[in-house]
Parts: structure tokens; C-alpha cells; sequence
């Protein structure tokens, strides 16, 4: 499979050095021989219609700061990218933005029509067009897949979409945004907000634009994508009633404590769809602390079942883009 | 597809219910139109080529106290019938036995030799005797599948298996009976082991042979379906080092709080397979309280994911049997 890589950064460089280290189990176990034949950064760009080199991709990016350096003369990168040269699978690694999604969103639509499968970890482009991407897909039978973007390495779209088949979920709530999760629960051990966040931020958990951590904007965005993977919803951001953490105080976390319960930023999907602080029982399975993640799903004959697991990380993230290709692989070779 | 269901106990009787309430959904969803051909109980059985009527069955059950009055000159149960009725499928959902397996064993294999696919949500077989049911299943081209032995409606097997595939599990551990959880979580709110017992039997929790549950048999049995299954061991029951809980005393319990953490019954599949009870800390998402069931597998790139929900129950376990089915039909139409 000749894959387009959009960005180089951490994900995608951990996602190299996993194929590099997995090259011959993957051929054995699942028959995949991914080749990258194309990557670009915001510097810079590489191909190689019959692979490019990953030891040599990761020591050119370390050295100059961009794949550019990679060869002399290469081609342009992004959406140029996509219309010359030949590819089976775009993986779009770039930052989420949830203002206009792009650079995510052109490289996703150019993919498409050209006939890639689309394997994304962008948020942003699903948070405000999923329902579109989702008929375009179909419209030029193309596959999508983003496990990536939900619970990181932690399979949560898959797991409620394949393993409860044959179940109907009727609503879920979840803690989706590691960062706010850690100021929340360090809140609890005595710390007012402010020393929680800079300590969030020395330990590099906070995003380079706070705003998207602290007002839930990442959270929202998960939830957009759970509820119209897991729940048939057609719905984008703007759907979302939103309210971030930034008004928790001590009060707040106090009140929580004397009913045994903790303050969390909860993403729900009960009938509305919502993400705000709310005060989970301590003995909940989601009341769970420090950077991790989860969510419970109640479905209609199996109770409540909950999925604890770190919610990010560049080996987590591109361990979902290497089960992702998996999936892609797999279903493409029923036809 | 036509079925041989074994047994028709609280979760055969559940499923049945689940079948009837669901019919158009599961042919208009999955392809599925499931016909209960045969089913037997420990006093009679009933069959028709064209598919039983599922509500009579119920009613006769509940009026009778087994299916042999559904009508007047029934085939013989067991073994008997699956060598003279035409079946896809055999569900097998007779009690679980941990000294020879039968009868289920016997159903299973006769079955498997007549070319029909199994779903067993029966223990006994699979503890005893996993590593050559799955070469006699390979070898009779059948598929076999469980989902209901581990987790109950909690799809614990299939999550390591499909939601995880591209990754490595290394270990994993769990609380996989929730009559031990019961009464230990119940021994850490003050009760005595004895007054916890008698507690769990009022409310129905216990095996009627009690056994099962206090000296880890039924945990034993999961972690044995968990290694073959998952972590591609060839082991059976002998294969556990067993401890069950009837020696977890107050002065353990009091041990146990002072360092903040709680006794559980841990199944663990770390280098060596054990059953036996296990200092768990209380910030650990593994650690859950009640009837509840928890797993946490430790992936190679994924970090440790914990899976937690019920683990029993009538009409979880149907549910479970119900994935299967439709699992079966997805990958039967792949050929």
C-alpha cells in the first residue's frame, strides 16, 4: 500500500518508526507492505514512488527541522502532492483547527476524490464537516478511519462500533480531554486552578492554544465523532452545548467532595449533546484520574461498560493509524 | 440459519426472548433470520425443521418446567439429536462442569463432527479442553465461538482480539467473578466472610455449587479462555496456579486499607497463569467494587486499557450469544 503522509510531526514520526520496526510481521500476520511514498511538513516535502527511506526521513527531520532536505529537488507538498503522485491511503497527521479545518480539511477532499483511502488523526476536519466527508467518502468508495482521533491509543469508536455489534448503545458519557482531566484531579488534591495549569503546561500537556483544552473544544470534537460514528448522528460542532473549565473553583470542587463525587469535564450524549464540569460519584468506573481517559456506554442488554486508557501519545496515536491501515487493508481485500 | 439450542435455562430463555423481540431488525441489519430448529433440557425437547414458536416455548417452559410438552412426539434430546436434525448452528448453554465437562463437551464435538458452528457460553468444555476443540473445529471447518464465557455481555474477548489487532498484548489481569467481588468488596465495608457469603447467596450470586466461585474455578475457566484466545497458549485448567478466596481473613483486609489498596480475586496471565487474591490500589481503575468485572490488558504501544461492566446476567449473556450469531453470518457470506 503506497501511502501520502500530511505533516511529520510527532504522530507521524512515531508511526515511522513503528513500521520500520514492524516491517516483516506486518507482511506475515496481515499481508500489508506499507510504502510511504510521499510526506510533507509545513517546511517541506519527500517522495519516492517505491518508498522513501524511514531511518533516513526521521534523521533528515531531526537534523533540519523538515523532510524538504530529504532530496534535491522534490515535489510540492500538500494538495499538489495528492494530485501527482500515485497513492492508495492518505494519513493527514496535521493540527486540528476548529476554524476552518485546514489545512486537514483540503488534503482530506483532494484525497478522496482522487480515490484514497483516508486514514485521519486531525480532528478538526470531522469536527466541522463529518457528516459531508462521510457522503463523499461513499459518494468516490473510499474508505475513512480515525480511531486516532478519539481515546488515542485506546480502541473507544471501534470497540462500541464493532465489538457491541448486535447492540444498540442508548447513550454514553465520557471524560475525553486528558488535560483537563490532570487540572481537575490535581485541583482535587488541593491546587487551585492556575498552579494546575502551568503545571499541566511545564509537563507539556496543554495544547499550544490553551483554549483548546480549557473550553472543551478537543472534547467537543471527540464527541462530534462518537455521535455520528457510534449514534448515526448527523451532527458538527456548532450541535455541541459547550462550557469549558475555567469557572471551576475551589467552591466547586469542595461542594464536590462533601457528596463523594468528583468534578470532571464531562462529554454526554443523552439525548442532547453536551460537554461541561459535572460532579461524577467516586466510585463511578469513570471517576477515574490524572491523564487518562474513559468512557462508559449503557446499551440497551448489556449495562454500562466502561474503557479506561491514556488518552494520547505519539506511540498510542500512531498505533491507531497502524490499526487503522490494518482495518483498510483487511476490508479492501474483500472485494 | 437453523439452530440447536442445548439447554433452555435462564440465559437460553433470554436469548429466545431477545431472538423473538428482534426478528425484523436482525434480517433487515445483518442478513439474519434465525430459526430455533431443536432445543433440549434435562427432561424432553422439542424440535421443527421450519422453526419452533418461540413464545409457546417460553410459555410451555414456564407452565411445565421443560420444553418436552411443546408437542406430543418429540426426538430424543442430547447427543441424538444433533446426529438426526438438519442444523447451522448449536448453541450450547448447559452448566458449566469442571471435572469431565459433560454434557457439553459431548455436544460439541458431535456437533462440530456434523459440520454445524458453535456458540458455547458453557465453561466446562472450553477449560478442559480449548487447545483441541479449536483443532477439531479447524479441522471440521467450523467456526467456534464464546463471547458470553468472559465478561458476560461485556465483550472482553473480542475487544483484545479485534479492537486491539495490530498490537501486542503482554499481560493482562483481572477481576473476572463478580460473586468473589461481591463479597470481598462487602469484606472491606465490614462484613465477615461468612455474613458477606450468606449475603451474595440471598440475592442469587452464587453458584449452587459454591465451589465455582469461592475457590476461583469459574475465574480459572475465564483465564484459561482468555489465554488460548488471546495470547495464543495451549493450556487448560491444570495449567492455573489456584487460590480462591475462603482464606481472605479481616487481618488482611485491615493490611489491605492500611496501604490503599483492596483484595481482589486476580486472574493473571504475566509470564505464569494465576487465580488467587491480590492487593489491588484503590486509584487503580482495575480496582471496582460490587458484582462488577475488570480487565486491564497492557499493550506493547498502547499503554494499559481497562475494560469494566457487568459480568453476568440472563440477558447480557444472551446478548453475547446474539454477537456471535451475527458474527458467524458475517463470516460464513466471506466465502
Amino acid at each position: 500500500m503506497r501511502i501520502i503522509l500530511c505533516g511529520f510531526g510527532v504522530v507521524a514520526q512515531s508511526f515511522a518508526k513503528l513500521l520500520e520496526s514492524r516491517t516483516a510481521e506486518l507482511y506475515t500476520k496481515y499481508g500489508l507492505k506499507p510504502r510511504i511514498v510521499g510526506v510533507f511538513d509545513s517546511k517541506g516535502s519527500a517522495t519516492d514512488s517505491s518508498g522513501l527511506n524511514l531511518n533516513k526521513l526521521l534523521s533528515v527531520k531531526k537534523k533540519y527541522g523538515t523532510v524538504g532536505n530529504y532530496q534535491k529537488n522534490s515535489e510540492k507538498g500538500g494538495v499538489n502532492m495528492i494530485h501527482s503522485i500515485d497513492a492508495d491511503v492518505l494519513i493527514e497527521t496535521t493540527a486540528s483547527n476548529y476554524k476552518d479545518a485546514e489545512p486537514g480539511l483540503s488534503h482530506i477532499t483532494a484525497a478522496m476524490k482522487a480515490g484514497l483511502h483516508i486514514i485521519s488523526v486531525n480532528k478538526g476536519p470531522l469536527a466541522l464537516a463529518f457528516p459531508s466527508l462521510m457522503e463523499l467518502a461513499s459518494y468516490n468508495q473510499v474508505l475513512m478511519r480515525f480511531s486516532g482521533t478519539v481515546g488515542g491509543g485506546t480502541p473507544i469508536l471501534d470497540y462500541a462500533k464493532n465489538s457491541l455489534s448486535g447492540e444498540r448503545i442508548v447513550s454514553f458519557q465520557g471524560i475525553l480531554n486528558g488535560t483537563t482531566n490532570y487540572i481537575l484531579s490535581n485541583m482535587h488534591s488541593g491546587m487551585s486552578f492556575e498552579t494546575a495549569l502551568t503545571d499541566a503546561k511545564k509537563r507539556g500537556y496543554v495544547e499550544a492554544d490553551e483554549s483548546l483544552d480549557l473550553d472543551g473544544l478537543d472534547a467537543a470534537a471527540k464527541l462530534v465523532i462518537l455521535a455520528n460514528w457510534i449514534m448515526g448522528m448527523k451532527v458538527t460542532m456548532p450541535d455541541i452545548k459547550l462550557t469549558g473549565i475555567r469557572k471551576v473553583n475551589d467552591e466547586i470542587i469542595k461542594n464536590a467532595e462533601k457528596n463523594a463525587t468528583a468534578t470532571k469535564l464531562i462529554a454526554s450524549c443523552n439525548g442532547g449533546l453536551e460537554v461541561s464540569p459535572k460532579q461524577i460519584p467516586i466510585n463511578d468506573p469513570l471517576c477515574v484520574n490524572g491523564t487518562l481517559n474513559a468512557i462508559s456506554f449503557t446499551s440497551e442488554h448489556s449495562g454500562t461498560q466502561t474503557i479506561i486508557g491514556r488518552g494520547a501519545g505519539g506511540t498510542e496515536t500512531a498505533s491507531s493509524i497502524l490499526r487503522d491501515l490494518i482495518d483498510i487493508r483487511k476490508e479492501i481485500s474483500r472485494f
